[in-house]
Order: structure tokens, then sequence, then C-alpha cells
């Protein structure tokens, strides 16, 4: 088995060839999470020419510590796994613009023109846009010094390390509520705690949560900071009825409060639905011919490593078929 | 990073619990390919009350030599791939009914009935139905007489044997090329014959084939029939364009002109397409409230090994979210 050769220095990856403004590229590839690094992988071996157009690599993926669901590896350091795809495609000699953040994409007659934040723009036939999600975050003193240290954003991904343990997550719809659930299946002493003044998930889903008698309920409560210094040992929340503050000590926060999908480059172009999310269809195509989403970005149900994995390789063979049914390839 | 064990021995299937007939699982899951497994891996995850059906691990992965295209793996030996898929099954403590076929799937009220082969039957509220696909026979004079002396389906399994061998391979594909690249790897003396006008294969792979020199292609050509007794001595091919027949003797005849749907144990149960592909929509819902489907038996477009695994973890999760409304988890 030849294992991804974890040790290739990044000196790869500055002495990767950048995009050309005067070329028309046969698919520009934006983002650079799971979904757009295979959808390289896959428009590569398909010879397209292509190029990345991308902040960074890894994407989600490096928010997270441990992987026990990217199937074949019981167990994967999130890094070694993101490091890997991103090895796999700079295997491939493709022109990457990194630390490149797109502003706009649009479309004049058949060909995209794709705009970056530092005034460049990259011309295509075809787009496969996957900027994935960000969360919304909490924006506290300590959030981003202890993510991955006992802060986690995905219940799926990190529950099961958490067996035993207490746990506060921050709120009160439904990814706070099944995180709740995939909790208590581990057996965490769960607190959660909802900002807004009224718990918005589904009442069913509610029902079953309050029923364990497991959880401690705290409604109408502010987050004021994470505590602890490598791990995560508390939360400092504030009542917003009466402004008391309160510590709540914890060996994990799950954090639920929203993704935001990172659509604003496509929103003047393509149909968004009413979370932002870019609409395709099973196949990747959007409104838009020529334009394909693939990941976190899109309406894909089920926000997972695999599953947008799998989108990124069906974009970049959806975006094959267009160019070569449009004899562009 | 730690990677999967591949030294783990068979005997951890061996002692892997049986369904059992009386118990009614949350979910049953059909099928030991990529979709399959990684749909166990997600629904043992969620602490899913599964079952596992299947004939064996591993599905067509097992029938090639070497992946390209599997993110994360510059190059990966597809034996290697499928154990390590295999292994993260087994590492959960699931019932397996191994060697197994169904024979059909019923509902009654809101319970499924999955009958097996060998005349058992096991209960459950949702069945993930991925049970991949077969190769598609020729169906000319002398291939089923022929089958297993001189003419057949798996490269991986077979192509040691014709070593410094003439062999004709049906195919235009990407399965088709593969082939020839594991029969010139053995120094076979190679004709690739293409029904359809033009080539189908990634550019990159033709690329590869066509730079050795030694393989013949022939496009456009329809196989006539099989010749040889005991053993496979030659092929008789039609032009399409001039109607004229032109025999080629070959000791090997290998056959890779797509695949079927194995569907057939839902086919009074669920939608199919014309080609026999069971119907889902984008979460691999079907048709059927609790059924749900994943991976190359279904209308997923472009079968990947990586997009059949996206799929099972969707469908995975699509089942988990169903139980959960109807209050059956």
């Amino acid at each position: 088995m030849d294992f991804p050769d974890f040790s290739l220095d990044t000196s790869l990856l500055e002495g990767a060839k950048k995009p050309e403004q005067g070329e028309t590229y046969d698919v520009i590839i934006i983002g650079g999470g799971p979904a757009a690094m295979t959808a390289a992988v896959y428009a590569s071996r398909k010879m397209m020419n292509l190029a990345i157009i991308t902040k960074d690599f890894g994407g989600q993926v490096r928010e997270t510590s441990e992987i026990e669901n990217w199937i074949g590896f019981q167990n994967i350091n999130a890094k070694d796994l993101a490091d890997s795809f991103e090895d796999h495609v700079k295997s491939f000699d493709v022109p990457i613009c990194l630390n490149c953040g797109v502003s706009e994409i649009k479309k004049e007659d058949t060909i995209f023109k794709v705009f970056t934040d530092n005034g460049q723009a990259y011309l295509s036939h075809s787009v496969i846009f996957s900027t994935g999600k960000r969360h919304r975050p909490l924006d506290i003193p300590g959030e981003k010094e202890l993510v991955g240290r006992g802060l986690a954003y995905c219940a799926t991904c990190d529950a099961p390390f958490y067996k035993g343990k207490k746990v506060v997550i921050a709120g009160g719809g439904n990814s706070a509520f099944t995180t709740a659930m995939d909790l208590l299946k581990v057996g965490a002493k769960i607190t959660i705690v909802n900002f807004i003044k009224g718990w918005q998930a589904d009442e069913s889903l509610q029902e079953r949560i309050r029923s364990t008698g497991n959880v401690t309920f705290l409604d109408y409560y502010q987050f004021v900071r994470i505590e602890g210094k490598n791990q995560v040992t508390g939360v400092v929340l504030k009542n917003r009825e009466s402004g008391e503050e309160k510590k709540v000590n914890a060996e994990g926060v799950f954090v639920e409060i929203g993704l935001l999908p990172n659509s604003n480059p496509v929103k003047n172009l393509a149909e968004l639905n009413k979370q932002g999310e870019v609409v395709v269809d099973c196949s990747c195509r959007t409104n838009v011919d020529g334009l394909f989403g693939a990941g976190d970005v899109t309406t894909v149900p089920h926000k997972q490593i695999v599953i947008s994995a799998g989108e990124g390789a069906k974009a970049a063979l959806s975006a094959y078929n267009y160019l070569v049914e449009k004899t562009l390839i």
C-alpha cells in the first residue's frame, strides 16, 4: 500500500504554477475543502485545463481534531487527512492561486469571469463553486484559541470523544438538540444554552431530550467567554434577564448556532435558497449553464467530508460532460 | 497518523455476530460495496441498531487493481482500500449475514421484511439498499459457453493468466483501458474493441495506454461471436461502418461494456428507471418511505468509489432522520 508521503514539504506549493489572467481555462475550481480538492483530482485526471482559486487547503476539516468517520480509517488525525488530500491535488501540475478570496463571479456570453479580492480576473468555460460554509462563531474570548481543544462545531464528528464528560452546547435549534442527542448516547453530562428567549428546535426533538431528565437547560443566556489554557475547562455565561454572570465547568463546548454558506460571490449569478445555499441538482448543476456547485456551500444534505468529496467528484465529471456536450473540450 | 491495521485476521469476521430473525432492526443495510460499508460506519456511529446482509465485502473495488482517484492516495492497491473499508465496518460490533444474497424485500405496514436466498427473513424499520452493479454480458454466441475458458469479466482476477497471450478487450471506457493496463503488465498482446463511435475513457488513461504502442484499437466494431470449443480461439467482429466481418485470433476475451444494477430484490417495491436503477432523490430517498438507496444500484450519476461512499453516508443519515421523525428511534 503506497501511503501518501506526508513529509512532502510545502515548497511544492510555493513552487506551484500561478493561474494566468490571459488564459481561458476549461474549469476554475473555487475553494480548497474536500469538495474542491476531490474535484481538482478528478478534473486533472480528465486532463482538463484547470486552475484552483482558494484561500487555503483543507477547509472545515482543519477545524476538527480527530476523524472516525472517514471510511477506511477507524481514526485519523484531521490535519493528516487534509494534508493527504492537499498532496494528492498538488501531485498534479495545477495552477493555484493561494490566499485568494473570490469577490464575484460573472458570466458574459459563455465565459465566466472570476474576480479575486486582490483585483485579478480569471476566465473559464465552466466553474466549480465549492467554497464551503463557515460556522457562525460565538465571537467571544477563548473561542479561537480552543478550537480542537475541547471546542467543537460538529457532533457527528466529535461526540464520541466526550464519553461521560461535561459538555456545554451553545444553541437552541435543531442542531443543538441533535448534538445533545449524540452526546447523550455517549453518556455526556449536558448543559444547553440558548441565547434567544424560547427554544427553536422541533417540539418532538425537544421533548425527547427533556424526557431523558439528563440535560440542564439555560434559556436566555449569553456566552461571555470560554475558559481554559490548552484545553476547555469551562464557560462563563450571563443571564440576559438579570445580567448575573455564572460559570459552568465543562470539558467540551459544542457551538451549534448555525452555519453560513460562503455564497456571496455568486449571489447575483445563481439561485440561492433562503439559507443562502447554492441550489444544485443531484448532478451538482446550478441554474446557470456551466456553473456547478459542490459541498457544503450547496443544498446537498448532511454536511460531511465523505459526502463533500463525493460531490466534488460529481461536479468535476458533470463539468467535463458539459464541456464535451458544448464541444468546448 | 493511525493507519488501519491491514494485518487484522479474518477470524474477526468469522466471529462476527449473526443477525437475529426475531429482532426488528432500526436499519438493515444490504450490500457490501463502498456505499454499504460507509452507510454501516455512519449508522454505527449514530448508534442505530443495524444489521448487514451481503454476499461479500468490497464489491466492485475488488475487481480492479490500482486506484489513483481515491482522494488522499495518489495510488492505492484496490484490495488494500477494500480491506481498510471492511476493517472499519468490522471495528463496530455489527451483526453480519455474510454470503447472503437477498431475494426480495417487502414492506408490511411500516415494517420491512428482507428475505434471503437461503430462506431466512429479517425485519427492520428502514432499509439501505446498496447492492451495486454486475457486469453486462455481450449476449452473443460463444459467450456463456466460454466463461472461465478464456472469457473473463475481471482483469484484476484473471489478467495474470494471460502472460504474453493475445487478448481482445470489449469496451471503450475506463474499465476497458484499466483492463488493458493490467494486461500490458503481463505482456499480453492487446486489441481493444469499441462499439460506440469514439472512446469514452479518461484522456489521461487513454494517453498512457496509447503511448505504449502495444495496443491495437478498433473503434465502432461490434462483436458477432466468440470462437473456440473448450477454450477461446478468437472473436468475430463486424465493422459497424462498412458491415464487413473480421476475425481476430485470441486466447482471451475481457468484457468491459458496462454494468447492470442488482435491483431485482426491490423491483416489485420501489421505482426503477429504464436501466433498472433504483430511483433516488438527492437525499437517497426512494419512493418508498423508509427505503433508501445508495451507490451504483441507484440513479446517482457517475459511478465512482468516492461518490458511492458519499451516498452511503447520506443514506445512513437520511435513514436516521426518518427514524427520528417517525419516533422509531
